[in-house]
């Protein structure tokens, strides 16, 4: 795509344009590598040091994207005359600064920072709330970050629902009157099924897991399935973390964590898969976006589907243990040797319900989400006081999941998100269900022999798929372009519907 | 130490010379992180991406430090009536930042961009001459790089040598005129003594390193001593590479590297307490210098210094070894069991003239250093041409050390420097020694029991007179000053000489 520009204006801006769009991907770029060091790599006593080092590297890409520079060269290209002649890459990147700039243009600068030393001081109350399980530690910073999200709503503006301005930061086009029926969708179908489950008196013989698992001979499976799959450990890394997670350098450069237990075995394992899914999405953003602001997933929701995808389509599976049982068997003779594939495949898929988000199974964990986007979505209407969330958790927890947390520890305070006042990021995680059954509905369109393709390791022919449809675009589109040029509609809950109730079904004998 | 600044148009730019002065330490912080990690830890798929985006932030740390801003801060804060109120730290921050101002505003952009591109081209052919055996190869950009830096030697200005201009950028204050003397003194003793070990008829029993010593254990011990050395783990880092190096992010954050191979157990093992020296240094700095030019060593001779001095003059001595000897001697009893400590240290201590540099001993390592000074230094006075250089280093090697190296790989380019313009470079590493013996001279006047200390492990008492008397200062102090400082008197060969043939004269029975 080339841009047909005439206008000599409208020339300089594009060149300086995409000089100080470099720079701050450059930027970027050099602060993911360091806090991926400063969380795997750094000795401990230079990260405070460290983390004032950043802070400035952060404050310079912060001042660059909301310069008057950044200012005049969005207006120059902004104009009808000067976009109608761009091509498609630079409008989109025009986008995404348009978007930035005009949110952090809004909040005066006295406010964003009295609320930035709140999120810092909040996270640390947080982690001593948790610590102690004392919510009364955490109440008056999450009460003070409620006020700030909410003016900033007001400030932001949105169409109906004060919420709106949260989802926009994380999913660009989604509000609460789109977000409100796929889940009522999506709750309705998942307590339903969950009641069978429970009553189909066929449990899953997950004690199997209850056992011990060499932590070696999990390193090694490990690092031998991650290329099969589909990551590049030559334009990657995988190293160990309490906390796991993906980050990017540069699509040559995609960094994972997991973590290893010798007692839960599945941890590491679809913890690897899962963000191998968010790894190999990045290494296969089209290279020529590298420098850019499109080098990036199209948004959390998006990305998220692409490693759900991965760790539970895929991964749970039975076709994938057909392809990968012998290995693992192989690796731990003692725990599986008297284990079938069918045993272990249901092993894996194991639904029942508990306190915790992360460890939660493919089916209940939507129920999570759920029961955390109603209350920020009350507690952003007023509907309800953050001091009131203890009872308002455990009500919900049992209403939902039939469980009732023990402590607040695990329950209302277990997630960090909150304290560094990430109100509308929950749902992302399970927009990412969502996506990704959508996109296995196209996918098995195109490729009828979708399982049989995993069954024979055929691994490739999957990730060319989505590397052709999804990951190669980065940041061009937005969430909701993209998932129409994909698959042909918007989202739609069905598809995730069809597929848990498909699954299950199987899996309990329903 | 306080600025008693009441001026206002001072305190302003005192001010603004504080910030920038922090912005500049902070990014390059950032960029030794980058360095480390793209040396160690990255991937290679992602590098060539990643050194764009570090040249970015490099250029961007250029900048500032060459931008007007910079420029008329340091005009305000050089002026006598300012200069006078400053305390000793500001006048050394502005010292520094004047230096590398003014030799970069005299340099025409163009120019430097010209040879910037040069080096980078050098570098690739000299890997290639390198690894081809071919000298013609690397010829032409040899050539260049040459006639560059006499002409940048023109325009930096010389009091009478052009290789002055060279040696300032390693040393400050140094000149031919004052190490001419100091090498020909110890070139002369160096020479002397290594006739007269060949003539000894009493060799060393190297042939105990002619075994193989399991890595693992090998890397055990190396993290044993590491601490117990003074090298705190807490603060710093040890990993492998094929070149060992140290690497500062911040005071608490050294990050060092070292290599193992089974049959030289000695590499690694030196290796690791040479670099350990460095990280020491950096670790000691004074804490409130964090953030500013200041958190360095004073120069690349005193910073060899404090490696040569932790590697040799302790870790080659005898104490340290019937301190540790019991230790290593129980991690390779195959190797060991039949060798005495006695043995053992004369081992270490072997002198054997050879053809490359890094993997020379204690003794005729300088006479390589002298080799190349007299090279650099011909060349700069148009003395000698660049084509004749394999000749010449044949010759030079066979009048100083007794030996002709068989190709050009094993002799004029077996270092990188050259290639990437480093001419002035090679001395820093004669004057580390240069320095440490002149250091030790002084620390056992301090601690008149400094070998039995070494013997009783107490090697804190030996860190604490660095600290105290060299580490703390960081580039407070000028390499000058800081000797005169701690010694009392300018570098004198005469304390290296008396160390040299103490040594060998015991180690050799002379």
């Amino acid at each position: 795509m080339e841009n047909k520009v005439v206008d000599p204006t409208v020339q300089k801006a594009l060149e300086k344009f995409r000089v100080l769009d470099e720079k701050i991907s450059h930027f970027s770029s050099i602060i993911g590598l360091s806090d991926w060091d400063q969380k795997v790599m750094a000795p401990k006593k230079g990260r405070h040091t460290f983390a004032k080092a950043i802070g400035t590297l952060r404050t310079e890409v912060f001042k660059l994207s909301v310069s008057e520079e950044m200012g005049s060269l969005i207006d120059v290209l902004s104009v009808n005359e000067s976009a109608s002649s761009l091509d498609a890459v630079t409008m989109a990147k025009v986008r995404e600064y348009k978007d930035y700039y005009q949110k952090a243009k809004t909040i005066p600068a006295d406010l964003f920072q009295e609320y930035s030393i709140l999120t810092a001081q909040a996270n640390d109350a947080w982690e001593e709330a948790r610590g102690t399980n004392d919510f009364d530690l955490f109440l008056p910073y999450l009460e003070k970050i409620i006020n700030y999200k909410r003016k900033f709503a007001e400030i932001y503006g949105y169409e109906e629902h004060p919420y709106d301005a949260m989802l926009a930061e994380f999913e660009p086009g989604l509000t609460v009157k789109k977000l409100d029926p796929l889940f009522a969708k999506l709750r309705e179908s998942t307590v339903s099924l969950l009641e069978r489950i429970q009553q189909s008196g066929r449990p899953t013989p997950a004690e199997i897991f209850d056992q011990s698992y060499d932590v070696e001979k999990q390193k090694a499976f490990n690092r031998f399935i991650l290329p099969l799959i589909g990551f590049d450990l030559e334009a990657g890394r995988l190293d160990e973390t309490v906390h796991p997670f993906a980050q990017t350098v540069n699509t040559g450069d995609v960094r994972l964590t997991t973590r290893y237990l010798e007692h839960n075995v599945r941890s590491a394992l679809f913890g690897t898969i899962h963000e191998a899914g968010h790894g190999i999405y990045e290494q296969n953003i089209n290279p020529e976006f590298e420098g850019s602001v499109l080098q990036s997933g199209a948004s959390f929701g998006i990305h998220e589907s692409q490693s759900r995808f991965l760790e539970n389509m895929v991964g749970r599976s039975k076709e994938f243990w057909n392809y990968f049982y012998p290995q693992i068997q192989n690796q731990f003779p003692e725990a599986l040797e008297n284990v079938t594939v069918e045993e272990f495949y249901r092993a894996v898929n194991t639904v029942q319900p508990s306190f915790i988000r992360v460890e939660a199974d493919e089916l209940t964990y939507n129920l999570h989400i759920m029961i955390r986007y109603e209350i920020e979505k009350a507690l952003m209407a007023g509907e309800i006081e953050a001091k009131d969330l203890p009872a308002i958790w455990n009500e919900k927890m049992q209403d939902y999941l039939g469980v009732t947390p023990g402590t607040d520890t695990e329950g209302v305070l277990q997630d960090v998100h909150w304290s560094f006042g990430g109100i509308g990021y929950f749902p992302s995680y399970s927009l990412g269900n969502l996506y990704a059954a959508q996109i296995l509905r196209k996918i098995k369109q195109d490729l009828p022999d979708f399982y049989y393709h995993i069954e024979q390791g055929r691994f490739d022919l999957i990730q060319d798929w989505l590397k052709e449809n999804i990951h190669q675009y980065g940041k061009l589109y937005t969430p909701n372009e993209l998932i129409q040029k994909v698959t042909g509609e918007e989202l739609n809950a069905e598809y995730l519907v069809e597929y848990l109730e498909k699954k299950y079904s199987e899996v309990y004998g329903l």
